[in-house]
């Protein structure tokens, strides 16, 4: 199975000051991480979109762009971008740029979004959160299908034998759909035969088995060779051996310490979702390799990712999670289940 | 005087298949291109966004955040964004994040552009043309300079108390208008307290005079430092020794070979403009320099690049372009203008 990260950009607090590090040093230790995620052997890295001073990731290609040309194997991708509140023609261009750049090795994971920023801020109705995913997410999928394409639609201007570029390297940029579990969602990325990204915050790996098969039923009844048929599940978790650092970022989840954390989670939530069978994997890299495998026995899931960098957790404590997933994870998990291909 | 490059992406055209290499190596191509370019000690390179096959590169700040990736010197910008068939949120976003990971080398410049495409694709009104470029530049310029905004226009969705991110890590990142020499947009660029990029085209440097000054006239009116009145001027050029070189260049401006050239110029026109005094650099290292010295004494420019992958270049003669300019033309300049600072 393939192991990855995601960040939606992280502000450590500084030790000096007791202040967030500027957003653009956040930036820079987000590509560090990408580095160091392939110098260790994951498989992936997916950066985020957000439009918040804490989370200033607000533009995943542009992102990826730099990390490809700084890495050469790692696979790269979004996690997710907002599609809804952009236009996916400016999107398909900057991915396909980066998957020039990577050689092929970039994907989009896209999903209408779990924050309403993206729409305040790009002038789009929360009324339409379906439709303009809907719409928006068909127009990449025939983007990546066709060099030359006509097309017409609710939200955007018509398409005229149009050629955008430039064209990926591959044939094909993956294309994967992001939800937190709704049928909707699932059913689309059947659909459209793309991938199934399942965002776990918070919830019972247990209970994505039934949302897993739902997407691969609804695949095979697509005609969707069972290959193609891909699930990514994205959890928030943080490897440690140390256990101030997993404290200190639990107690941003819990609303505590930390940056302040609009949605906290009670405690006594919090400490049942950190057990075996939770939604949140924190623990010794032995633990989190056990906890990887036992969801993968209820979900049968390709790839999992994790979130860590919330709340300005050092940013030593991000890279040392990144370390930790790959040297010591991944060969638990590689072990049980198989090497990735 | 500083010296760079800029190119729109260019597809060589294969020696062996006769065909354009794919838009993905073109971007590869370019990202070497800049590489080099900072190797051999220029100080800008310059993106281009267009959207069509031939000139592929149609998202500048993606590839501004790859390159800033892999160099450390060399100041990065677009040449140009065509900022009234864009969002400014989204574009400064992109910018601000390349800026991030260049450590502060990164510069905007915007123009209104010279061709349709953004604006059939994108669905702007060319008869909105010189409006929305208006509007935009205002709401780009406001971004850079405010960390929160408050914002309305005609647009693009009003903006409240919005905290754009990420923050560059420039203080601002440097803003230049681009223009053929429109006096609207050099009067435009003084009011901002931007920087002036002077597209050459075709023209006699000493056309340019009269608009360096009115630029010049209309900034210290306004009250900007004169060290902030900063003009560049962007020329087509090729530098070679090799007269193949050179004539399969000047082939695709006269439309005689090369790819398919929309609006090709007359033999005699051609062979006026590569004169010195002309618009076009053509010739040797020697040549070149002395063209760049006598356009200064005319303009007093602070920057000059020079486009040449055009019509299907081959890539090692773009690459030697590049190597000339930095190792034998720079030099040259140096002694008769002053090293850059």
């Amino acid at each position: 199975m393939e192991l990855g990260v995601y960040s939606f950009g992280s502000r450590e607090i500084s030790a000096t000051t007791g202040q967030p590090v500027s957003s653009a040093q956040a930036m820079r230790d987000m590509l560090e991480g990408i580095k160091l995620a392939e110098q260790v052997g994951l498989d992936y890295f997916g950066v985020g979109e957000h439009h918040k001073p804490g989370m200033p990731a607000s533009s995943p290609a542009t992102m990826i762009a730099a990390a490809a040309a700084v890495t050469e194997r790692i696979r790269l991708g979004s996690s997710i971008v907002v599609l809804g509140g952009d236009d996916p023609v400016r999107v398909f261009q900057q991915f396909a740029t980066a998957d020039a750049i990577s050689n092929g090795r970039v994907e989009i994971t896209a999903g209408r979004g779990a924050a309403v920023e993206p729409f305040t801020l790009f002038g789009h109705d929360l009324q339409d959160y379906d439709e303009l995913f809907a719409e928006k997410f068909d127009l990449l999928d025939q983007l990546n299908r066709n060099e030359v394409i006509t097309w017409r639609g609710t939200f955007r201007p018509s398409l005229h034998d149009a050629e955008i570029v430039p064209r990926p390297e591959q044939a094909r940029i993956p294309l994967w759909v992001a939800t937190g579990g709704n049928p909707t969602s699932i059913l689309r990325a059947a659909r459209h035969r793309a991938r199934l990204f399942l965002s776990v915050f918070g919830s019972r790996p247990d209970a994505f088995a039934r949302m897993a098969d739902l997407y691969r039923q609804a695949s095979a009844q697509s005609g969707t060779p069972a290959v193609d048929t891909r699930i990514g599940v994205a959890s928030v978790g943080l490897i440690s051996h140390r256990p101030d650092a997993v404290d200190y970022w639990g107690s941003f989840f819990t609303g505590s310490t930390g940056e302040a954390n609009g949605s906290p989670i009670p405690q006594h939530v919090y400490d049942q979702q950190v057990l075996p069978g939770g939604g949140f994997f924190v623990g010794n890299p032995e633990q989190i390799a056990e906890r990887i495998v036992d969801a993968h026995t209820h979900i049968g899931h390709d790839r999992q990712i994790f979130g860590s960098d919330f709340g300005g957790l050092p940013h030593r404590d991000f890279l040392r999670n990144i370390e930790l997933l790959g040297t010591e994870v991944k060969p638990l998990v590689d072990r049980e289940l198989g090497v990735s291909e």
